[in-house]
């Protein structure tokens, strides 16, 4: 080695400090009922397959560089227009490109449990997170995010993991009390919130965040979009790489946007399976929070009674001993006595439900 | 309005004054001989269709996160291994990790004329870059480059815009004196530069980083690797999305690198092509730089023996006229009275060849 270069001490001090966000397992190989990442059941509108099939001549060009086409058909959706649009690799890229932007020493909030992406794009750009936690009922603490005084705080609305949604009035509260910006994360609204959408015409400190990974059944392509006053959207768009997403990305996305009748059929069965299976898991007289959302966050208990950690993570355990797996969060006191279980096929909810029953009568 | 934002004034101060990456123009519409974005002018391997297509039933599942695949192939191919390759989406994107992760109030380096991401990666991330020049002769001043003490150096080499390829020895001359890390961006190199890849074994501050975009005919769907100690590659990794390439990216990047017959067939082509379109060049008497890439940076003389900035700029606008778009750098002393043509397919390079003799006629 003529050369050496110890990478770890060279790297700038927040990333030598710094937690790679660590996905759901992707198992690799079939038989497995995956019920650990959120994704939709059913396939993507059967127009991706052409759209897709479509681009396949000219993946030798550049795609067009600001997703245009996207960006209108999103701006027209929601009664505003493309330069309230902004696309990304994924909603986590959109993150990512607003805390770059926007966040400085006033540092970042979250409320704690959601997502803990916020921690990485943070941590990333060498900023503070103030957590602002919920208690076991999930309610906005609006005053200690708002005392925070944070450059921008980041709500998941539906939260994840729970499911809970937010009345459209404590966020347009944040909003009315806030100095910085609010994000309104909303990756799983389409399975019942209330879109913060509306309130976007009067409140420019607001960007809201959707992603087409959930009820348009693209996780595999990586899309995701965010809206917001035209202002904010030219800055995001400084630091966003020229030409961010894929010709195929751009296009298969703009085919899932565009069939809204098969959108609107896939979410209602994914929202029916949602209400079988918690009603079947209250039949197990395990809490599970109202969900808004394509999970359910459930407290398992076993047929003594006993709920905690070691019965959340047994569970996790013989699940996934059944190939039937799940997410299970064993950090947060919120969380470690729960188990995040996607909603699935009814088949699938069927099998993990009978897989359930078998662990209750051995625990 | 119930809340105002001025985004602006609210960005950080590198934001405010950040110009974001002007990318070639994507004229919309038939009809063009476009030359001016150094795309493949001919598609990527047939392989990538079936790869393209067997991924759209598994759009709705999240990809791989970290490209294992074509990590894996790509490690292998030059005598290394998956812990030496980071798969970007794109090449831009690892040029904005190693930024995030290792450039710190030391600066960047970057030598001048060369590609104008460097800038805005750095301004990205409210670093500092300074500038190298390039005399006429495009010769390295490493003196100069080893002076600024930089936490990185970006080299593309082969030069873009002239295609200038540099020797081995004088990459490793840098290596050898330089404290920081040497980003040697290899955007062209399959068209006839001399590769770095042999001195990633003795030099663990060496990282060398490659696209699909140009070589691979994979413009549209974004992807880039580089290569460089596992060490390294694991800080990147900290920094890199978690899902950064979406299923199709993954596949068809590794389809195309599979298909080595079809690689180095499109290579050969494009190279013959150049080597004719050169000669051509030289005919018409315009000094046109060496090109180890796949374009040609010529400057245009008229018939009276007139050459600089107006000349440069006169042809490009008749180019443009007649349909054929060829890239004007006109802000540097180095680049205002040349032109890019990237190298299209023979009738393509004809039609150049015509609309340059049409505008000889009548300058």
């Amino acid at each position: 080695m003529n050369k050496t270069f110890h990478a770890i001490e060279r790297a700038l001090p927040h990333i030598q400090v710094l937690h790679a966000y660590v996905p759901g397992d992707q198992p690799q190989g079939d038989g497995w009922v995956k019920l650990n990442t959120n994704e939709n059941p059913y396939p993507s509108s059967p127009k991706v397959a052409s759209a897709v099939t479509a681009e396949i001549d000219y993946l030798r060009k550049y795609p067009e560089p600001v997703s245009h086409k996207l960006r209108s058909a999103i701006g027209e959706r929601y009664d505003l227009s493309a330069k309230n649009v902004i696309i990304g690799n994924g909603s986590d890229n959109i993150l990512d490109l607003i805390t770059r932007c926007f966040v400085d020493g006033a540092g970042a909030t979250h409320t704690v449990p959601s997502y803990s992406l916020y921690h990485v794009v943070t941590g990333m750009s060498g900023k503070t997170l103030t957590d602002i936690p919920f208690t076991r009922e999930i309610k906005l603490d609006i005053p200690a995010i708002v005392a925070t005084n944070a450059a921008a705080t980041f709500l998941t609305s539906p939260n994840a993991p729970t499911g809970v949604a937010f009345p459209l009035s404590e966020i347009e509260s944040i909003l009315q009390q806030i100095d910085g910006l609010l994000i309104v994360d909303e990756a799983y609204v389409d399975f019942g919130g209330e879109t913060a959408m509306p309130l976007l015409k009067n409140y420019e400190n607001l960007i809201v965040v959707r992603t087409f990974s959930k009820s348009y059944s693209l996780a595999g392509m990586r899309v995701g979009f965010a809206l917001a006053a035209p202002q904010i959207i030219s800055i995001l768009d400084r630091v966003r790489d020229a030409y961010n997403l894929d010709r195929i990305a751009q296009a298969a996305a703009l085919a899932a946007f565009q069939d809204t009748e098969y959108f609107e059929a896939q979410c209602k069965k994914v929202i029916a399976t949602r209400e079988t299976t918690a009603s079947a898991l209250d039949k197990l007289g395990w809490f599970t929070y109202p969900s808004a959302a394509n999970f359910l966050f459930t407290e398992p208990k076993t047929t003594d009674g006993s709920t905690g950690p070691e019965i959340a993570a047994s569970l996790f355990e013989h699940l996934k001993a059944s190939r039937v797996l799940v997410r299970y969060f064993p950090k947060h006191p919120l969380t470690c006595a729960f188990i995040r279980v996607s909603i699935g096929t009814d088949s699938e909810m069927q099998a993990f439900l009978n897989a359930s029953k078998s662990w209750l009568n051995h625990a």
